[in-house]
């Protein structure tokens, strides 16, 4: 596990969303970001959210990655609170299976972006996949490792079989 | 139109809401009750909708209403720094005609709540209609202009005459 | 529970729609709000929900909640025939999980309004909460309450620990 | 043009709705069958909705026709009224083409049956022309008609012509 | 159950459909109106399914109700070959709900109609009931049994007791 | 353009879907293929759907195309009736954009097969180039034109310019 | 099962496809038609996708069947890098029930055709049946088993029974 | 404009989707980020995509920000052949607005992550904006435009009159 200065906060609206959210946090972990990962609810904790939006930057922080569920509000005000990159997760809803979170996290106004991923685990695993790429841009090592992560994926995608073919 | 102090206000992302936004107003105007209208932005303007949100109760106002499109986070983020009732008004957007705004502002998380209206025009007006109810409650006079409200839009469905027949 | 004259009542179409609805009746029953909770249904006791939509506000009853799936018609029908606030609550449907619900509620036509909340349990909760919120208007000591419930639910959020980080 | 007593009762929910609904005046003009068309309108004149649909059996009406559109409820409520067979036709809404008036249309709960037909004008031309099959069960001239209306309907396509084939 | 000539005829295109159509029998059989019900399959059987149309109405057929789902076309085929009126119930389908079968059941184009009810059971049973409506408007006695079942429907609703308040 | 004997024939379930299906004819006759094109409609004109399924293989065709739009049965039902290769184009629908016609198209149950292609032009044309794909499979010149089709449109791209650059 | 040259490719993004895509496996097994089947991952294995597609047609594969799931770039991207007929199998995806599959399969733009089939098993199927449709078209005894199976299809609804009729 | 060593490129399936992509173009402009802006298309040219992907970093890029429509694969397909960050920018379709494209690119499988933004004008300017935020993280003079822009667009809503005022 990354266990020096987070370069990599993410935050979610509730402790219900971890499930889905622990798959960023297990992408950083396996390229050995460093990443910080707590609950901030938009609607529950607005001065929190803020507060941590706010004094990110400051900390070292570079990516910012937020999902959240329903009327997802958290991604989208983080980013309305700092100039860092925000990644957007869609963590899936009890009704509507993520649709609202998909269109409340994606369609943001110009002048604000989020940049918005699957809804769900592949979503968040994305994100955190996503943030390495950022860092990569300045770390050598880091996109070495992107580029050996990638050779492995295609690599797992060789060896499926296919059994009981009929 | 009212002039005294506002017992409403009304807020949108953008004086690109205003169209749909001013039925709120003109309904409310039609009632005498006093207003205030301003934009106040989620994304481009945080800070002043927290402060505004904050002190909305201290100055008077009793009911807000929030107009917003796409990924329409004013509504809700009002309703994180406020106990007052917060009415939230689905502007339509550009591509999705504002079931991206819908689902944004009607989906929120338990604990927080945003009472929501129609896409468009129509729900401004009810927007408007419905804080009329509320504060009618609690004053006589007001709550029998919304019965004779109620009277003549009634009498004006009786006089409708279909051209035409076949 | 309360127990005294009801301020506000919680309708439903059918015993079915209990299970989320009763997420409205605590939450009034944790502010101590008196209610009356009923079946009455838009399409099956047409004559009764008119009858009790036309004497609610002379029995005291100052905000109706009213939740329905499918064609979802009894809030805005009761809201045809009182003046009084209506909250409307989308009951989860079987096959289009309260999508339908939420558009059948939602999309009333300018003139009458009804408040619509979230689909299921915390849109229950929410229509529960902005009924107190309405009534706090008028009443500082649940005003107190209220502000003191948010307070602990900002706080139950900052207790929220992660577990088996990566 | 129809003139003695009517088998027939179109009703909608504003003058708006004309336009879609002469369709099925139309289609009933077309075939000698006598109707009566008027606005009722379920949320704006309720006692005049449930005293029309109380009292058509009585009148003779056989077949009830009726549109709305958004938050359609005119259809269901007066199927709650009445034993009569109740046509509902989905008026295109302004912000979602109709979808939400179809689902507030035909998703009706066990017990209260609406008949639903397609979006716009098709949906009521098709209401009135289903009126017309209803009706045709028991008049053999009517039933005559009808073929004959499908044996033109066919020869008009066996006729059509593809203009300009590259 | 009913075991004279069948006035209404409940087809299906797979047997698989059978318990959602079943509902539809179960309402006919209780009013004691004679139906019959079998597999026809629009897709596998189209030369069976255009002589059941075809021949229905001279068997003494006065009612069709189909059942279908996914790309449901049995609905509309039958209404094609045939000026009975024809009721369609949009079967579930696995990875849509029923959405699919909706939408291709009500969207019939000008000229041909078909009643469509709601998806899955509720929409079979309605289905029944509205053929009962049908054939109670020249059969008195079936008329009185209809006007019975309703006041049963609403006894039971005055009958719901919500146990377990708050 | 083609005038020999027609190896595809083209569809449609009225001459208004002529302009869309217009595009699938377009490419045809650029590839030299011969095909027939008309009015066949499903709804009104069945007799004549079936009797052209029935016989379209023993007259040489070796692709259908159809299209049509709304409840769109024409190509499933012509699938039904040939074992003939049968492509389906969405024709856009008035007010549901072509999403109930491509549903209706689609979402075929098993053993009866339609290949489906994209709402509207695009659909349209593509239909016409996968029936000459399938051709092509015999037939080395049209491979071979198949190819230099593929060539000149990757060149189009090619020469694409962006004007105006910021 | 068929063991000899294969005339049809079975793709498909990850082995978790297989279940559904087995089903296009299992009726080219049925008809003794040759196949064979792998993964080859748009997103994952690139660089194998575009050499499998390009070298498909000179190893004698006639037809290409290629299922995925969510962003379904893999039909599409084959169809792009061969001139062969590809049909595409949306899988259905974990949150949107491979809505998100079936629009990315069958919105191609003009000049580069998929046909697409229905979601799912029944859409693998149905794939496969289609394969066997285009190569009966030069193989009279494969055309001869494709008209069997219909009769036996047709007589296997024949053979429905509906048990326990109310 | 920037003329120098671009650090961004901005590539679309056709000439068509420039008007829209243009929003990305003139953001970077703006801020003195230099890019490239191109025709690439994932279908028509797929080889040029994989050597435009393949060679993009060795050639400075360090953001790809790619527009596409309907089946909109460019976004994820270069994804797939290069480590860089990949901003995607669903363009509106003709007749689903976008709802396919959006969901093209933003429900990527996990490995291969694509960065989503809104569909139309305001995604294609977030995503221009977003590329800026990534650079801005090692480049203070960028970030501290960054922060202008910001100061500047909230000042722009303080000014924001509402005209003609009920």
């Amino acid at each position: 596990m990354a266990n020096n200065q987070p370069l990599v906060a993410i935050i979610m609206g509730s402790d219900s969303d971890w499930p889905v959210m622990r798959n960023a946090a297990q992408m950083l972990a396996d390229f050995g970001v460093a990443y910080e990962a707590k609950v901030v609810s938009a609607h529950r904790t607005p001065d929190l959210m803020f507060d941590f939006a706010e004094t990110a930057a400051s900390k070292g922080i570079q990516v910012i990655i937020a999902g959240a569920g329903g009327a997802a509000h958290l991604p989208g005000m983080v980013a309305a609170k700092t100039t860092l990159p925000v990644l957007g997760v869609p963590v899936p809803s009890k009704h509507l299976q993520g649709q609202d979170s998909l269109l409340s996290i994606v369609q943001m106004p110009k002048g604000i972006p989020v940049a918005t991923f699957a809804i769900g685990d592949a979503g968040a695993a994305n994100a955190g996949l996503f943030a390495v790429s950022i860092l990569a841009n300045q770390d050598a090592a880091l996109s070495a490792k992107l580029a050996e992560f990638r050779t492995k994926q295609t690599e797992k995608v060789f060896n499926m079989e296919l059994s009981d073919k009929p």
